[in-house]
C-alpha cells in the first residue's frame, strides 16, 4: 500500500534521500537499497574487524593533517604526493573547485552527478548544461561539446567518466581530445568516481596525464570504489601547483580517523579489492541483461556499477518508485529531480544476482498492466 | 635515551604531531598522551558498542546532508535549526569563516588555537595578534582589545573562550561587552570549544545571544566535548542569515556516517555526558594542584580541560618534552611553535588522577638538577 506521507523525504532533496532515513520512515519493513551504487564485496569482513578493533583509538585522537594522510594515500597508490589532494569525499573537492576555480560559469553534459549542476547555481554562478542524447546512448560528442563551450565562452568544464547516472564511458582518446582542445580553460575536471567499474580488464585513469597538464583535475572517490560512502574519502590528482592550491584551501584536519585508518590499511588488501571490483562488474552485466528482458524498459549500456533505464511513457515513474518501495521494500533511483533527466528515467545499482532477480520480479509485478495509474 | 631522529614529526607541523604517528616513531614503548585534551569518560563503553554494531551500515551508505544532520543536532540541543550549522569539525567552519567573512584581516589575542593565527596568513590575509600578558594570567582586557581593533581598523575578530592553550576564561559580561563594542564589524567569532569544561556548575554559552546579533558566530566542538577528535564534528550558532551563508558554502555531504550516528545517539546519553564533564573538571583541578607543587613551574589558572604552565628560564623546553617522551613515554604539548608563546611554555591535558601522578613523578625526575642542558 502506498503511504505517501512517509515518502516526503523524496521531495526535500535534489539528491536521493538517505537510505537510513527512508528505513526509519517505513518501520516494520526491511528495505533493500538499489539506489546507492556501493561495492558490496569490499571492505572485507576482516577489514571491518580491524575497523571495529581500532575504533576507539582512531576516534579519540586527532587524525593526521590532510597533507600528511594525503602523502600516505599517494604512496599506497604509487602516485607523486605533490600531485595528490585528499579530501572529505570528492564532494569537498567539487565544492572548493567551484568556489576557487569556476569563474564565472561551468559547462557540463547532462544528466550528470547532481552536485555538478546544483552547486554552481547555489554559488550564484552560471551553469551551461549540454544535453546528452538518448539516441546516442548518452555518449558525449566531444567535438560538439567543445563547440558548445566555445560558443558559450565558458572557462570551466566538468565531465563524469563514466557518467552518473547514464553509465556512458568516454574513451581515453576522447578525454585527451578534450584536454588538448580546452587547454586554455581555467579548469577541466574529469570525475572518475566510477571508472574502476568500467571494465573487468580495467580502464586506465587519465590522472598521470592530468598531472602533466596546466588545468586538469581528476577526481576519484574512495567511498564509491570501496563501498563506503559514509566514510567520506576522495582525492584529486593535478599538477603540483594546482594540487597545492586545493590542498591549502582544504581544512587542516578534513579527514576523519576512520578514513585515515582505511587509507593506511587498504594497500594491504589490493588483491581483495580487485576481486570485489570484478564481481561488481559481473553483477552489473547480469543486471543489464535481466533489465533488458523486462517488457517496455529501455536499458542504456553501462560502464559503471549501475544501469540507467527509461520506463514506457504511459508509466508514472514516481508511482513505480513508490510501488517498489512500499510493496516490495526496494529503493531505486527515480531521476525526475536531475537536470537533463525526468521521472521516466531510473538508475538501478548493481547488486548480487539473487537481489537482482528479486528486483526484476518486483518490477515486473508493479509494471503489470493496470497496476499503475497512467502518467497522462 | 633521546632519539631525536624519531622526533622529526615535531618539526613538520605548527600543530602537535598526531599521537598515533609518534607512537609509530617510537615502537616498543606504549605512549601516554597528555597533549590532546580528550574527554576520557565519554562516549561510554555502551555507546562505543553501538558504534561498532552499526559501523558497516553507517559507513556503507551516504550520510544525510549537512542541513539534515544539522536539524537533528539542533533538536538534540534544543536550538533553533535555522541558527545551527553542522560541520566536519569546527576547523571546517573556521576555514570557511576565514575565506568568506574575514576581509582582509583578523585580530585575535595570542597565544591561541593555532588555526586562528596560521590560517588567515595561509590565505594571504593579515593577522593582527594582540599579546595577552602573563602578569594577568593571560586574561584579556576587553576594553584594551577593542582599542587595538579600532587602531588597526580590523573588521573581524576571533576569541577562544576559554582560551587554548592558556585556559583563561572571559566572563559573559566581557563577551557581551565585545559584542556591543564591535557590533559594526564584519564578524565576531567566539570559539567555545572548551566551555563545557569551565566549571562544574556549568557556564552558559553565549550562542542564544549570538543568534540575535548581526555579526556573531559561536563555534562549538563536539569532538572536544565528547573526546572524539577523530570523528570530526563541530557546529556554529549564528543568526539565520549568517548561518545560511555558512551552511550553503559547506560541502553537501560533509558529515561522515559515524558523526551522524553520534549526533543521533547522544541526546539519549546526556546524563552520562554530564557525569563525564564533571569528572574531567575534577581531573583538571587535581592536575592544577599537583603541577603547582612541582618546584620551578609557573602554573596559570585554567577553566578548560588542560593547564598552561611555564618552566624556569634555565630549562630548555624541547629537552624537557623529549625527555618525558623518550624516557617516560609521555607526550605533553610544548608550545614553542605557537604565535605568542615559546618553548618554555607547555599545555598539559587533564587526565585521571593516577595518570596525573605518574606525569608529576616523571616531570620531577626530568627537571631534577643537572638532568637537562640549560637553555642558555
Amino acid at each position: 500500500m502506498l503511504r505517501p506521507n512517509n515518502l516526503a523525504a523524496f521531495d526535500q532533496t535534489r539528491h536521493s534521500p538517505p537510505f537510513l532515513c527512508l528505513q526509519q520512515a517505513l518501520p516494520g519493513r526491511q528495505l533493500r537499497d538499489y539506489c546507492v551504487p556501493v561495492n558490496p564485496y569490499f571492505p572485507t569482513a576482516a577489514m571491518f574487524r580491524v575497523f571495529r578493533d581500532r575504533l576507539e583509538e582512531v576516534l579519540k585522537y586527532y587524525p593526521a593533517s590532510n597533507a600528511e594522510v594525503g602523502r600516505v594515500l599517494a604512496e599506497g597508490l604509487g602516485l607523486d604526493p605533490e600531485t595528490v589532494v585528499l579530501a572529505n569525499g570528492s564532494t569537498e573537492l567539487l565544492t572548493w573547485i567551484d568556489v576557487l576555480l569556476v569563474r564565472p560559469s561551468l559547462a557540463t553534459p547532462v544528466p550528470t552527478f547532481g552536485r555538478w549542476t546544483d552547486h554552481p547555481l547555489e554559488l550564484g554562478k552560471e551553469l551551461h548544461a549540454y544535453a546528452l542524447r538518448a539516441d546516442d546512448d548518452f555518449h558525449l560528442d566531444v567535438a560538439d561539446f567543445v563547440r558548445f563551450v566555445r560558443a558559450r565562452q565558458v572557462r570551466a568544464i566538468a565531465l563524469c567518466n563514466p557518467n552518473n547516472p547514464t553509465g556512458a564511458l568516454q574513451s581515453r582518446d576522447e578525454v585527451l581530445f578534450l584536454f588538448d582542445a580546452l587547454a586554455d580553460l581555467d579548469v577541466v575536471v574529469i570525475d572518475e568516481s566510477f571508472l574502476d567499474f568500467a571494465d573487468e580488464q580495467g580502464v586506465a585513469t587519465v590522472s598521470t596525464e592530468a598531472a602533466r597538464r596546466d588545468n586538469v583535475i581528476v577526481l576519484k572517490s574512495l567511498g564509491k570504489n570501496f563501498g563506503l560512502h559514509g566514510v567520506r574519502a576522495g582525492y584529486a590528482v593535478a599538477n603540483p601547483r594546482l594540487a597545492a592550491t586545493l590542498r591549502l584551501a582544504l581544512p587542516h584536519w578534513n579527514v576523519n580517523g576512520l578514513a585515515e585508518l582505511l587509507i593506511r590499511e587498504f594497500p594491504r588488501h589490493l588483491a581483495e579489492y580487485e576481486v570485489s571490483r570484478r564481481r561488481v562488474i559481473q553483477d552489473r552485466v547480469y543486471l543489464e541483461g535481466r533489465l533488458g528482458s523486462v517488457a517496455g524498459l529501455t536499458v542504456y549500456p553501462s560502464r559503471a556499477n549501475f544501469v540507467y533505464l527509461r520506463v514506457p511513457a504511459e508509466i508514472d515513474g514516481t508511482e513505480l518508485r513508490n510501488g517498489l518501495l512500499t510493496e516490495h521494500g526496494m529503493l531505486v533511483r527515480e531521476c525526475g529531480n536531475k537536470v537533463g533527466s525526468d521521472r521516466s528515467h531510473f538508475r538501478v545499482a548493481a547488486r548480487p544476482r539473487d537481489q537482482v532477480d528479486q528486483l526484476i520480479d518486483a518490477m515486473t509485478a508493479v509494471l503489470s498492466p493496470g497496476r499503475l495509474r497512467p502518467a497522462f
